[in-house]
């Protein structure tokens, strides 16, 4: 009485719903686990780290991208490929300092927090999708590029979009060349 | 400086390598919590329940299938049409009950455990994907259907496949109905 299917190829491809619901399970346990918001957000962060150092090589083997020979492409790139790849929304760039290190990314729509209406109120600072920033610092660390990645704006938190700030490290070697 | 893409329709379709890491991250961090297996297990499997509640309006919306006619149908329905949507596998599907309210799920290939090597020693009674059983009761519940659903066998843990056991309940009237 056994019914196999057609052996398809498999799909990488799934709906993002019980990622979402699964990720809203984990920011709930973390927030049992810790009384301050702080140290919920420094364990997302921790945690989204530690996934984008081994995300990076899924990334590079799904995505056949090229090295990037600037921050501008690489924030393009984490923008156009990673977030259409892995969550299904493409934010948009701007790159927000003179100096050519600075990016936002703009969500108009935040998957993650699709079935969170609000953040409760013992619960103001809490960067509910803080795992991102940690999964992007991981994931570019791998590419030997070091970078501040936190939440700028949230939407969550009453901000009109919610905007990812970048800012690229600069390695030292680029500093002395800018100063010779 | 601002670079908004083409504003695409939104795309539910995610790669599923962040969600297999995240759920990873969750079970780390459950482990950290409980110190017995049994209690991460029962974890998981609240967790899976609140999530497949939930998840169930997602599916049915998305997936606009038709009421199904029987266990057999229901059971398919999970493997051809759910499986497939959220995890991106469709396991085969075998009845183990000459009363017709067991099935098994054999999942030949377990996504969610993609980057797990094996347990640890000591986490030796762990199931590592009881979310699944949480998930798949949860949802059944809201269309009316009791069931049981557990780990029969896993792969983790040295079996040669993944096996989701899910018995229907009866429900009281179908008890008495037999009996006339």
């Amino acid at each position: 009485m056994s019914r196999s299917p057609g052996r398809k190829q498999e799909n990488h491809k799934i709906s993002r719903e019980l990622f979402v619901l699964t990720y809203g399970a984990l920011v709930a346990q973390l927030c049992k686990d810790y009384e301050k918001d702080e140290d919920v957000n420094a364990c997302l962060d921790r945690m989204g780290y530690s996934i984008g150092i081994r995300l990076i090589d899924d990334f590079l083997a799904r995505s056949a991208v090229k090295k990037c020979r600037s921050y501008s492409e690489t924030a393009d790139m984490i923008a156009q490929v990673a977030f259409k790849m892995y969550l299904g929304i493409t934010p948009s760039v701007s790159c927000s300092s003179a100096t050519g290190n600075e990016f936002s990314l703009i969500l108009d729509k935040n998957p993650l927090v699709e079935f969170v209406e609000e953040l409760p109120a013992e619960r103001a600072s809490l960067c509910y999708c803080n795992l991102l920033c940690g999964v992007i610092r991981g994931a570019l660390e791998m590419v030997h590029l070091a970078a501040e990645v936190t939440f700028l704006q949230d939407r969550l938190k009453g901000d009109a979009v919610t905007e990812i700030g970048i800012t690229f490290l600069r390695k030292p070697e680029d500093r002395k060349h800018r100063r010779n």
